[in-house]
């Protein structure tokens, strides 16, 4: 399709693939490098699938910088399984872990946690506004704590650690809404995981990044595929895996090489946000973000305007130009833009060329 | 992609999805009915994918006649979750149920529901060879049992219920590998599962249909995704589905309709599968089933040649003459071909053509 049919898409996920990634699901539909049959028609034990599957796995190690005693693992259930799958796996029975409540997904990862283990939360914003992020000396390690789980990136508050805390413990970190926008410090952290649907992939996949000795520690009766060491010792195709995902990961991946490796996409994720940070800053109050400037997410960009009748507005009369998902989430309203790796800079100059508009139009 | 390029796909699954499904997912790849975005790249909120989700809901009820004291739910993890999340969810404390073993995947069940409750082995095919189903009398009903496990239909060592046993109590069929090509006796089960990725669409999705009244039975401590009551109460869009696969199945389920709904897909199971079975049969003890002939698969048809190098070179001839995956499985050797729902009437041609000529060829 020609870029001037394609919206500008800014919504917090599933979002934005890059085009040319696209076009090669398109032209390989039908027949997936000469095998006759779709790659969704493919067997996960064929060879052409395997070949996919691992290049999947070696670009995001590549990518990712991820150390050797570390396992990628693609699994099903999104991070919301994850809530429970890494309790399950990295906590004994008897063992605590803290859980740093920074919003929505820190919390549902707490309580889904105290669901399976006895975790306890090791810091919530007590103003109850959710607007910052802690400080590493906020952050309350009880004795016996295996680890502290953070949530790197808050898609609905709009917040982030601009730097991950290094804790005297290992942390565990939900890197759902901003993973691969930055590099990982593999020594601090024991696990890290995320859905795909923001920065990778479709949704339907979640990568799970674990220290190689932290598996089989739980000393629990898991099921197989709730186990970690089952996909572990499989390449994650213990099961059929969620192929499709993996595949359009995987091209992802690639492009996201091609373009020049992470350190390319943390400055562009700094070049768009800063765009429309300044354009909110720059309106002399007119538009406002209630986030501390310190924490503000680089990939989901809050904002208010002077009315929420304006919001409403605002919201369809961008939707009208061109720039859809823009609305807030339900819990909190406003506007939300959500700026992910693949979201063009054209389409960021598009909204903050609109933002000037109709805040001219409106005040 | 024309007709002559495509192979006859004979995989155990994933395997063939109807043609004009596939190009129907080609032709709107980059532009999905006008969004100017991918329903990869569309919100799970958005009414673009929303229609496709209660769609794709609404038409397996209605060609599984699902009656409405059954829910419907989308998950993730495929039949393996399954093995865990069933005996989670139906069985409270101190229950037990019966596990049927006929197979690989009747004893991965069994396996899984005991790393959860204490459940037990209701039946097991005391010769080894599991080349038959029980009769109903056969399985052992333990007083308190909550459920009698079955697996519909094996499909490495291709046998299935012709019928499936209605019992004193309710059962719980994994359906996977037969799932919707056949109507379905709701009135005796209090589940059915399966993954999709055989008659369905492809990996990556569960469908798992149970009765309203055996939700929240458990009284466990279950993390959110594994309580089937997350899903329900929010039509499998707690957290974000595996969106891809819920929109290619529901154009399956409509394809199924379109060509005239379950009973044309039962009548087909049939043709294909006499086709091949009597290929075997017809062969003067050329080719053999090693199964019993009333639980002959009709999905998975599995059949021997006078030696293992002959069983070599049928596959490779085969593969050559663009017939593919249609090795037995590694565990049991052999020839396996699997002919699911999609799989056009003139593969199966050229299927029982070759064995013909590769018998004449070769004995």
């Amino acid at each position: 399709m020609s870029e001037s049919t394609r919206v500008h898409n800014f919504c917090a996920g599933p979002c934005t693939l890059p085009v040319p990634v696209l076009e090669e699901i398109r032209d390989e539909l039908l027949d997936f490098h000469g095998t006759g049959m779709s790659i969704i028609e493919a067997s996960h034990r064929a060879s052409a699938y395997d070949a996919v599957h691992m290049s999947a796995l070696a670009d995001f190690r590549l990518l990712a910088d991820v150390p050797d005693d570390f396992v990628i693992l693609f699994l099903q259930g999104g991070a919301s399984l994850q809530f429970a799958q890494v309790p399950m796996n990295l906590l004994a029975d008897g063992e605590t872990a803290g859980y740093v409540n920074t919003g929505t997904w820190g919390k549902k990862a707490l309580g889904d946690a105290l669901r399976v283990s006895p975790v306890y939360e090791a810091w919530s914003d007590a103003t109850g506004a959710f607007d910052h992020m802690p400080a590493s000396e906020e952050i309350e390690i009880r004795d016996g704590s295996r680890y502290i789980h953070l949530t790197s990136n808050e898609t609905i508050g709009g917040i982030r650690f601009a730097e991950l805390p290094t804790l005297r413990v290992p942390t565990v970190v939900d890197m759902s809404s901003d993973f691969l926008s930055r590099p990982i410090n593999w020594s601090a952290h024991d696990l890290v995981y995320g859905g795909a649907q923001k920065n990778l992939g479709p949704a339907g996949l979640a990568v799970v990044v674990v220290r190689r000795d932290r598996l089989s520690h739980h000393g629990r009766s898991l099921a197989s595929y709730l186990d970690y060491t089952t996909h572990e010792a499989s390449n994650s195709m213990a099961n059929t895996p969620p192929m499709f995902a993996i595949y359009v990961m995987g091209k992802v991946l690639r492009w996201m090489r091609a373009e020049g490796g992470l350190g390319i996409f943390e400055n562009r994720a700094a070049e768009r946000s800063s765009l429309v940070y300044n354009a909110v800053d720059e309106s002399n109050g007119w538009y406002t973000c209630p986030v501390d400037e310190a924490s503000r997410s680089l990939m989901n960009i809050v904002f208010r305007l002077p009315t929420e009748e304006l919001e409403k507005r605002f919201v369809a009369e961008a939707d009208q130009a061109g720039m859809v998902n823009l609305e807030g989430h339900r819990s909190v309203g406003g506007i939300r833009a959500s700026v992910y790796n693949a979201l063009p800079l054209a389409s960021v100059h598009t909204l903050i060329d609109f933002m000037e508009q109709f805040r001219s139009a409106n005040s």
